[in-house]
């Protein structure tokens, strides 16, 4: 990979190899990323190792190139490592970025990895209909956000929680939430969610798990959804809190689904047409919050799992 | 309702009513109607109170008809009450019993609404595929016996979980499951499932909840189903169980689904076209336990919750 002439080091990619040699702009801090610093659920799952770097979505210029999609010069989203030069030589979800009107770094989130989780996860997964009630927990972060918006444009009632009032403000003001809640400043959730959903809820978009999810699933109304996306309240502890109320799931016949989004990347060629339109039209907004520097970015990682980011966290790592 | 005449009394609808008069023959118990003893889920749960018979499915001969679709001499089978004879009312889930070449107590089971919950309950929520694995807990019960063998006849391997070796030796050698274990037995019900799922669980029957559910989840494979029929180890306490490893539903993009069978009773007439035929030629057995006399009929119903029973409990009120 690395060859020198002149006292300069110049990143190749090996002889005979498919690989692509990047050098990586932005870096993606994603809450699923902790639990692949655990033992494998899966035997399938990449999982971290002490003496590697983290893997983890990201964006990045291409240095030199072995495979016959990319080329140098070429910027692109993907998987890819913290670090500053990364050779990637599994390219299954690395993807060309042809739309460079936009901030490069929202190839981290809204049009990325979250962006499309967001899309799957609402439009596929919760089988929303217009006028719905839907609630979103961990609602201002880089999928919740956009949840709320989509469920907004098809005319749902939509509400959040969040950890903080400058999420809770984020989400009334700047995403159009119908109602937003601090949890932290709810005694008893069950409570809380009655307030907002006298009702019920149609759509739960799961974000946290735990408490939250116990409580909403006495919220329930029949024949009521819930995507589990993530559950990010869980991800540091030994052992997962209960779930008590389950038999909610029968008494008002709720589909309760888990997905992760590499299983529809097929799709992101049209989630791009649904969403760029939107984002030049400013009918969905976007907000992220970006640390500076490499050297920041295990703080910025270990900051979602404490609520510290206000929007996606991203990690700036080099301006092109 | 009483007309007395010489000394005798008459059952008759009261004048004016569309409802029915039935004598009673065989009642059945069925763990849900523990929760309608408790405090009401929802606004339009039908609920038992203290000074009324309990209200139940069951099988009678009418008496007395104001309604159309009912006549004397009918055998009917449906919504009834614990009681010697009935004054039904409300005749939305009373079904008249066209069949009589099978013995009158399947309609509290295979032919009921058991019958009609393991139906829906593996073909409409399972979306079972040939050759998938399928696991059943209280597999002996009124719904799982079922739920196996139209697995079995699907081509599935399936195993079952019951509280006894009467129950597990039912399970092997009447239902053909492929395997079967008595979960009392079972100290780490996580081994267990590895042991007789080393590839994981596509389908899972789900009918007891609890500790079951949490080691299920632990042993479910990519893309599994979960029915959430009834959770029956829960009814009896005051807070059920926490279930902690739900992140598994992420984890393996399982969506976990709960049904009622009243949400079905349009599918009833095509469950009898697919069940009589299997019955007649001996592809589908069942098993029932017979409680004789109005009496007996609370402790059969207790018993349900320390698996007394052995196969369908059913309670017999009179013969025709």
């Amino acid at each position: 990979m690395y060859v020198s002439t002149n006292g300069t080091i110049k990143l190749k990619v090996p002889e005979g190899s498919n690989g692509v040699v990047v050098k990586n702009l932005y870096l993606s801090c994603d809450p699923y990323m902790r639990n692949l610093m655990k033992k494998p659920i899966t035997e399938n799952d990449d999982m971290e190792s002490i003496d590697n770097p983290i893997i983890g979505f990201g964006v990045a210029k291409v240095l030199d190139s072995g495979h016959p999609s990319f080329k140098k010069g070429d910027l692109v989203w993907g998987n890819t490592k913290w670090e500053e030069y990364s050779l990637i030589t599994n390219s299954q979800f690395l993807f060309k970025i042809q739309h460079t009107n936009v901030p490069l770094s929202y190839y981290t989130g809204i049009l990325g990895m979250p962006g499309l989780t967001a899309y799957v996860g609402f439009y596929e997964i919760c089988s929303p209909k217009r006028g719905e009630n839907v609630f979103i927990s961990a609602a201002s972060g880089a999928v919740g956000q956009l949840v709320g918006q989509f469920a907004k444009l098809l005319g749902c009632y939509v509400v959040g929680s969040a950890g903080s009032k400058e999420k809770v403000d984020l989400l009334k003001n700047k995403f159009k939430f119908d109602e937003a809640f601090n949890y932290k400043e709810e005694s008893d959730l069950d409570a809380t969610l009655k307030r907002y959903f006298p009702e019920g809820i149609d759509i739960y978009f799961e974000n946290v798990g735990g408490k939250m999810l116990d409580a909403v699933l006495l919220n329930m109304r029949a024949h009521g959804r819930i995507a589990g996306c993530g559950m990010i309240s869980q991800y540091n502890l030994d052992k997962p809190e209960g779930v008590h109320n389950l038999m909610h799931l029968i008494y008002k016949r709720v589909r309760m689904e888990g997905f992760v989004v590499t299983d529809y990347f097929n799709l992101y060629p049209k989630f791009l047409e649904f969403i760029l339109p939107h984002i030049a039209e400013g009918k969905i907004v976007y907000v992220e919050d970006i640390a500076e520097g490499l050297e920041s970015g295990p703080s910025a990682l270990i900051g979602l799992f404490s609520g510290l980011n206000v929007g996606k966290q991203v990690v700036l790592v080099a301006r092109e």
